[in-house]
């Protein structure tokens, strides 16, 4: 049996175009000390899913990907990596995919001013674009993202916040950028508005289901395949989905709080209690749910490679360890 | 004699309509605790003047200013205050303007965030526009802020550094930000290729001339006007045209720089010894060698009330005391 094509097989000649811009960011007349930091940093990689998705969403009108699909791409990769270079700031986090993280070797200023600069690189790749509804769409997608993640801040450790609190949260953290990724591919590719839909509800329940599926693994997860201490979330007193399952499963929610207020040795018997628990496999039951809102949308678009990577990928996330 | 009308007051109908544009950041759906944080922030005012400068530049080609033209001056406005709210973290600084900072009240993670969300609004307002030139002029804007504060920290402290890297890091700290501001209002108003340059050429040297008062101002201004004690540049490394000048005009730096290297009461001496020394005058010259500059760029623009404020604002810049 051979393998499928995946996605970043589809678009690999694609995503290598958007690596050398991105490259940009540290080229030229970039401050030297900034420069190589930017490289280390980009270079780091990570997956390139979400640039991955706009290509893959202009793909299906459009081929080969046009500068300024390129260009939208590294603009959507840009903003993901600005928003985590702030967030490991605001974790204090030393380390990111095995990676010294910017906040470890520079001082805070350099840090908040680095992230800063990605945020006016990725606004220039969008404006490269030259179409005035993908810019206004990042726009209105990075204040979603920052809302979303205020929200989260001031939101911690309030253990007695609703379940129904989750969902605009993981739609802010993740899900918005996966949807303004495929909908910016389907304007620049040309779509109908009903194709933009779809296409938009596609990265929309993918990324619900994304990270869902990483909620489940930061409890659920192997510390050595993830790299890093399982429960991670609740330990920073974030409320995840398989918590809010736990929670809602209880008789009486208060010793369950009185154990997470009471330190490290109580937050660790609570993770160990959600992992044991039903509450992983009802967050999986959710997150499968959210893949086929995702499928579902595709049946619409014409029938490509392009739709069955995509098909297939909201399959592979649902079994993904990392 | 009658006072003559000045920038702020003939645009102050149109202010009006930016301030209220800037207030729905805090408005609407907005999180509670970030939207009273937000509405004390964009309420403790400054002068507006860049927000000003691009409606006067709009106001050369038509009037009343159009909604476009409204969102644009808010999208100056805006940018200049996510700046201030890094900058302000960057400086521990804990009062602005009088008015306690966000950094002060909020946690570092919230204020990294509500700087973050000033750049999404800002980058929402310039979206408004829909001119893809008005959007690519203020990513780069940015880009140019940003990198230029990057400059400015890594080379804090770095007492040999020769004067002519004041200048990029001038332009970029404030005359960038003018100068996108009247370009932006000239775009919209729709100007001829060379009144856009004109205007944008206005910004800039204006630009420079009133930075440089302001670096004047930190050495020579009183306290008690300013709010502040005096040599806060040096005091944090930062080196300006005034220190420029008393270095240039010392036989040997070396004793001037173990004074700065000595603590507090040594840079204290420096500061003294600046401000009793013809480098003030050396650097107002220069100021005014800037607004002259500014003042000859107006001169291809049509007669109007617009080419008056902003004629007379380039000279009331250089006598102002705070």
């Amino acid at each position: 049996m051979t393998e499928a094509l995946n996605l970043l097989d589809l678009v690999r000649d694609d995503l290598v175009r958007v690596e050398s811009k991105m490259l940009t960011i540290g080229g030229g007349g970039t401050y030297a000390p900034l420069a190589e930091a930017f490289l280390a940093l980009l270079g780091s990689g990570g997956k390139r899913l979400r640039p991955a998705l706009a290509l893959a969403a202009y793909g299906f009108f459009a081929q080969p990907a046009s500068d300024k699909a390129i260009a939208v791409a590294a603009a959507v990769e840009t903003l993901h990596n600005a928003t985590l270079v702030h967030d490991d700031l605001i974790d204090n986090a030393l380390v990111r995919r095995g990676i010294t993280t910017l906040n470890a070797v520079w001082n805070k200023g350099a840090t908040v001013l680095a992230g800063d600069y990605l945020f006016a690189r990725a606004a220039g790749f969008a404006a490269e674009t030259e179409d005035v509804r993908v810019v206004q769409l990042f726009a209105e997608t990075l204040r979603i993202i920052v809302e979303g993640e205020l929200r989260q801040l001031f939101s911690s450790r309030q253990w007695r916040q609703p379940k129904d609190a989750y969902y605009p949260r993981i739609f802010a953290k993740t899900a918005s950028l996966f949807a303004a990724a495929t909908r910016s591919g389907a304007i620049l590719g040309g779509s109908t508005a009903e194709q933009e839909q779809a296409l938009y509800d596609y990265g929309h329940h993918f990324g619900m289901a994304f990270q869902i599926v990483d909620d489940i693994l930061d409890f659920a997860g192997e510390e050595a395949t993830l790299g890093k201490p399982v429960g991670g979330d609740l330990r920073q007193g974030i409320m995840t989905l398989p918590f809010f399952y736990y929670l809602q499963a209880q008789p009486d929610p208060t010793p369950v709080i009185m154990l997470l207020e009471k330190g490290d040795a109580g937050v660790g018997e609570v993770i160990a209690s959600v992992r044991a628990s039903d509450a992983i496999g009802q967050a999986l039951a959710e997150a499968r749910a959210f893949t086929e809102q995702a499928k579902a949308a595709l049946t619409g678009l014409p029938e490509s490679p392009f739709r069955v990577v995509l098909r297939d990928l909201t399959d592979s996330t649902l079994d993904r360890r990392v």
